[in-house]
């Protein structure tokens, strides 16, 4: 059985050597790669500190920086060779800082532990990471609030049920995934407060003997804080789980917006055109010009949900502190981070060249009856209770139903055959302009409304 | 077919009555009578400001009012009457305000629409219950801290893969639920704020026609902002999601208190004895006495998973504005609310009750050579690269397990053989005192952190 | 602290009695008592085999048997009187009976435990309710086929990425959901058979030392067989999950279903027409009629896949055997089976009622250029590689596009300018009924295939 | 804005080139190239059809089959120059083709579409992924078999609560593991006879005009049916998330073992000693052997899970047919056949190198007063109430409890201080064996049904 396997890290104790399925199975090298250049900027950090503390000696802290740059420069300029026999990244750069300065380079791992230097590497990737995510979601929003301003005076149907209900302005429907992406930007931020703690220090789980200074290992990262607790700090993948909340929450507002888009270039909707060079056509059907962005964005919300149910699963019921288990954080979070990341953007360069078609807009936007709101609130104002107002509005749509006509094209006799209240002061309501103008109240799709909204994000 | 049905808020628009299992589907009265308090809440500001917008007049106001005011006692009273036929809670208090006061009832709902009711009655709901599930993780935490203070000196084993790795404080152990508990206060906190937002007004989709005052109504309800965007408004659940997934990882790291109690109690760790008031018997087994009450907590870590996953997928690809499917949100949102409660207050009552079998701990907390890292420091301090003081001691410790001795029982010329460095001060160095105290780099396990740590949280 | 409390069914081990937060935190019955008749069918057969056994005397088994009986009508005629002292289901049943005959109603429980008997009552429903909802999903398929033979000769347009793409026979569409549901059927059949099986005898986890007849007990409760091992059969949930997750695929397919009918009730589609009985209006706007039915299906399949989640969540990591853990499978459950079934039912009651708009879909069959790939398939005939014929229908949608013609209006002339392949024979194609029928591939939408498929499905 | 693009199979109707944004954004090859041979196999059977059924000559149906079958060699050599504008692997075997064989690569594509042909490779590969995963679970299968006979009398704690319960036969427990395979296996075979079915010539969603033979198709590939309807065949997925479902089951129950394997090789179980070649080691903690594949198996308990909540999640709600979104369903199900495969290759090959500590579970065995439900079943032959039996035996546990004797060590004369009815012949049933082979009710611990249990599997 146990083949000739390679030499660990923790030899020592074993007798055996490492059999290779159990090297392949556990080895975490193929994903955990992508945190090469943050491990060494955490390593040199370390290195820096132990030589201020004076574990390490000047002379021993330059030869390991100096290693460590090397190092970095392989991997920068993609010639770091990977061995099949590295367990992980840590272990990869360790073997290669060795080779390139000789045993020094297992002082390195004075006073850590890859418990610790694992969650560092993660802490340090994600951060920067949110704060891309961070400002793809204010490009998006502005593309939005663009839109608005663009399009400021084109009506729409407004819809519940995906039933026509009232009119609304086109930019007040932008606006309100301005509002959306609003409360996702502040969820990454308020994330972000959380994943930006130092972990180094924590060791295997109950910190070091030897007198490191964590602060400063803090300060030369940029830390603005430290971890309170060892056994905490190498235990819990909170931060992840709410990473990927706040992506699955902005994952289903990019979804919704997807399924508009889908929608709206559908040809029964037939509310917009997309731009050529953002479709795709079929192999099959000449004719097809397909929605594969939005519906590609709609779908890969399942990836991130499906991530974040990956990572609850994991922390489940596990004892403290550090678990194997946790090795499975990364994937997920490396792929809702190329997808949230992804999605933002195509959406972004998508966006602006989608064509509007504001005739069928507006056309739609009178259909289905979307002006009844705007008779009963008349009624209302006349004095009718607000549930008998309804009744009378609802006999005359029926009637409307039945004999083919939209409510604009009644006469005063025929309002009046349904209430006495009506009177010519109804008919200069019965228009989209009065509709969406009229909706002042505070939120409202009044222009008014709109504009002053998109004066105050500064648009 | 279509059965006598009940007529409804909106009969006027059709010709046939509802069909009773169509009724029957619908309706969400059962679980959504939880609002109604919230609901005659939220009526009354509402119609305190018609009334000081001149939409409705004194009088009229009064009189619905009172109106009001007189459900609300026989709701709290449980003497109101719930019909089959009242759809939801907006309709059961409505139709029973008329009954009391006549079709002046039916001017109430001038100016809004169930849209932008239901989710205020939701918002109200939740900004208390967060604040309710806020006081009791800071009670959570409290009982952690005086368990910490309570047992100062004991040591355990600390574990990493579920293996004895270095010894800590059992209090090191209870401050980490602290600082886990801290993130879960700050996550909920922040979306109370998100939740804590007035929604009353929005309408249907978009805003109302009549000259509403939504700050007034915020203030009445003391809701710090008003929501910016009407259909955003009325379509958007993010707050509640947010919400489910602060709860989920609050579960989460319940759950992983309630295995270690689980383990813990256990025969073969031995480390605990939960009290018998807090534990059940077998109807079988006359010996047994089981921890079902961290089972439970464990096994409701599922529900809180699933109720995250449904809304999460209720929400996807739903165009705007409002859908039925959002009626959903209800029974998840409840559950998790009541599930979250429920597990931090039996954990807050349980907790202190748990016997701490301290001989047990200790006992452990040397097994398992949980020195050995200390004797790799100490070569690391006498100048040898960690990494071959770690072949050191795992030789030290495979011979050990050869020959079933202690780190603590080897004398320095059983040291000296594997190296020549080992010297008298080593054998000082092997106590759990010293092990725990000599981890004094910030958050690590040493009493003096540990205390500095409950001086700063006021304990 | 622990208040008085009521006496269990293993007070002899314990010296105090339980906190009455406990027993409310660990209580089962207020949901597992719908599992009381079952309770009670199990119980007296599990009494009769005793007696058979000779475990019990006849006199004793008849007592008991009688006894059950009386419990059982209390029950059905809801007089049966629950104790907020009553844990479970289980105990109140046994406490009943004891109350009606006294200490001889302990003896029931011989040779059994809790967690054998539970896993049987949950058994004994869950079969019967697969049983019935695999009745109703021949119900709704009953209905697509109905449907599909009512409609046979209606024309509607195939949809790829929601974009019209091909004619199809509405019949055709309806048989999709057909193939779906069998898929569905076959499924829920083949968990039923892993449902069924008789777990009673496991008793708590290891058998009994008395000399029960398990196969007995199957017989008297028609299982077909018996479980294999007695840790399996307390510790496992797996024939739950699976229930789960065929419910979660139906759902899955239902939902796709539902979001048709909201699509096609859109006034953009306006294939249908949803029965008055069956929509429901607005409390606000008096002119709207929603399909708040296909709606609410649509999203409760977010509950479906929670419970589904919430139980894979709940076992994950769970050592053997029976942990308390497992009391929080029965409400999923429980919600599940009332949610499928009332899904199943609505659809089913709604279906034959909607009316379908024939001119709107045979108008759409034709819009969007659906017979482009009849004309590229007309080259491919001819002769010409398949790719560089779509590529010259490609050319004539575009022409076609810019100059607003349909395909059917140009003359031959017009499309020789893209072809010289092109003929008079090409026109007569460039119908519905030729596109349809001529697709008459295994399986195509041809209206030669659909009437040959209702034949074999007998309609 | 659209930069220099590809040309597209569907490039004839689009006036402008693909944004290359696009293009990576939609792109499928870096995943579906997986799909390569299968898409080949597919393609050559499609080509030898077209010639039966004479839509292609002889002549042109034998070049393009040794054209594929050359690609066949590049990529099985691995020689295959994958190209960034290769949209997915379907495009990239076509164009390789037709550089090879000229325009006649084209007609190859005649009267399939890439939706049925997507789905034709997806089932090709699952049907012989699955039968791969059937014969790694009946390999495992075997290995508790060998268990359970190698180890036939060695005796544990069997637990509830993870509460020492009753003994029970090592054996026993191996075969509970057993009886959960067997259910995973039928599952995955009951999946794999859905997944065998041939769909294509479904064509993009109406089947095809040309005359095929699809069944001539079918058993070219070795499908024993043919899919009956072309819209449910390109638009459904539940063949892959019922393979998901029975993956995630298989898992759960992996989970389970991994987490007992995890308990068992702690210092407070050590029931196993899990074999150096199998276990890992610590960077920092020389003593520590860690078993981190149990954990793994675990964790990934977690990805499976996710996969399955994806897809599910995709699908929801998406209207027929075919949609974009379902090209997401790739990476989940590749990334489960390989974790599921992995997971069983894995325990496979370290089972049989586990050393199990007979005398620590026998020793654990009769701890925790675990054989008290033999004397309460004691009491119950001599007549006693089962539940007064319960209640005495519960009293003489407390005692024993807090005079620190086992039930082994009291005399008849202490006996009988509880209850007169115990007497001398209670003393010989208070072994393991006695306890183990009394359990002798079918599926009980006791040795001759486990060995019964064996001889029936045919071990």
């Amino acid at each position: 059985m146990p083949q000739k396997g390679t030499k660990k890290a923790w030899a020592g104790r074993f007798a055996e050597t490492a059999n290779p399925l159990m090297e392949a199975f556990t080895s975490s090298l193929a994903f955990d790669k992508r945190l090469a250049l943050y491990d060494i900027q955490g390593s040199i950090a370390h290195c820096r500190m132990l030589v201020k503390q004076k574990i390490l000696t000047r002379g021993e802290g330059e030869k390991i920086v100096k290693g460590l740059e090397g190092v970095r420069r392989e991997l920068e300029q993609q010639r770091f060779a990977f061995l099949p026999s590295d367990e992980d990244i840590h272990m990869a750069v360790e073997r290669r800082l060795t080779e390139k300065i000789g045993s020094l380079g297992g002082k390195l791992h004075t006073a850590r532990s890859r418990n610790d230097q694992v969650v560092l590497d993660v802490r340090l990737y994600l951060r920067e990471e949110i704060t891309n995510i961070v400002q793809l979601i204010v490009a998006l929003q502005k593309q939005f609030a663009r839109l608005a301003k663009r399009h400021g005076d084109v009506v729409m149907p407004g819809y519940t049920h995906l039933q026509r209900a009232q009119p609304v302005l086109l930019a007040h429907h932008f606006l309100a995934y301005y509002e959306m992406l609003s409360r996702d930007r502040e969820r990454m931020q308020q994330c972000h407060a959380r994943v930006n703690v130092l972990p180094l220090g924590a060791g295997a789980l109950a910190g070091t003997t030897l007198p490191i200074d964590r602060h400063h290992v803090a300060k030369l990262l940029n830390f603005p804080s430290v971890s309170e607790n060892s056994l905490d700090t190498v235990a819990d993948r909170d931060f992840l789980i709410e990473f990927l909340s706040a992506s699955a929450i902005l994952s289903m507002h990019l979804s919704r917006l997807a399924e508009e888009l889908v929608l709206w270039s559908s040809s029964e909707f037939g509310f917009i055109e997309l731009p050529d060079a953002f479709a795709t056509g079929s192999s099959m059907m000449p004719q097809k010009k397909n929605p594969d962005i939005p519906e590609l964005v709609r779908g890969k919300t399942g990836r991130v949900y499906g991530h974040l149910m990956a990572l609850l699963t994991i922390l489940k019921g596990l004892p403290l502190s550090y678990n194997r288990d946790l090795q499975e954080d990364k994937e997920p979070l490396f792929d809702t981070v190329d997808t949230v990341k992804g999605v933002l953007a195509i959406l972004d360069a998508m966006l602006p060249h989608i064509v509007f078609r504001e005739d069928r807009l507006s056309e739609a936007a009178l259909g289905g009856f979307t002006l009844a709101t705007d008779v009963a609130d008349y009624l209302t104002e006349k004095g009718m209770p607000f549930r008998k107002a309804h009744e009378v509005v609802g006999a005359v749509v029926r009637w409307c139903v039945a004999h083919q006509k939209r409510l604009e094209q009644l006469s005063v006799e025929e309002w009046r055959q349904f209430s006495s209240v009506f009177d010519h002061d109804l008919l200069p309501r019965l228009t989209l302009e009065s509709a969406v103008d009229r909706r002042r109240s505070y939120g409202g799709t009044a222009r008014v409304n709109v504009q002053r909204r998109l004066r105050s994000i500064g648009v």
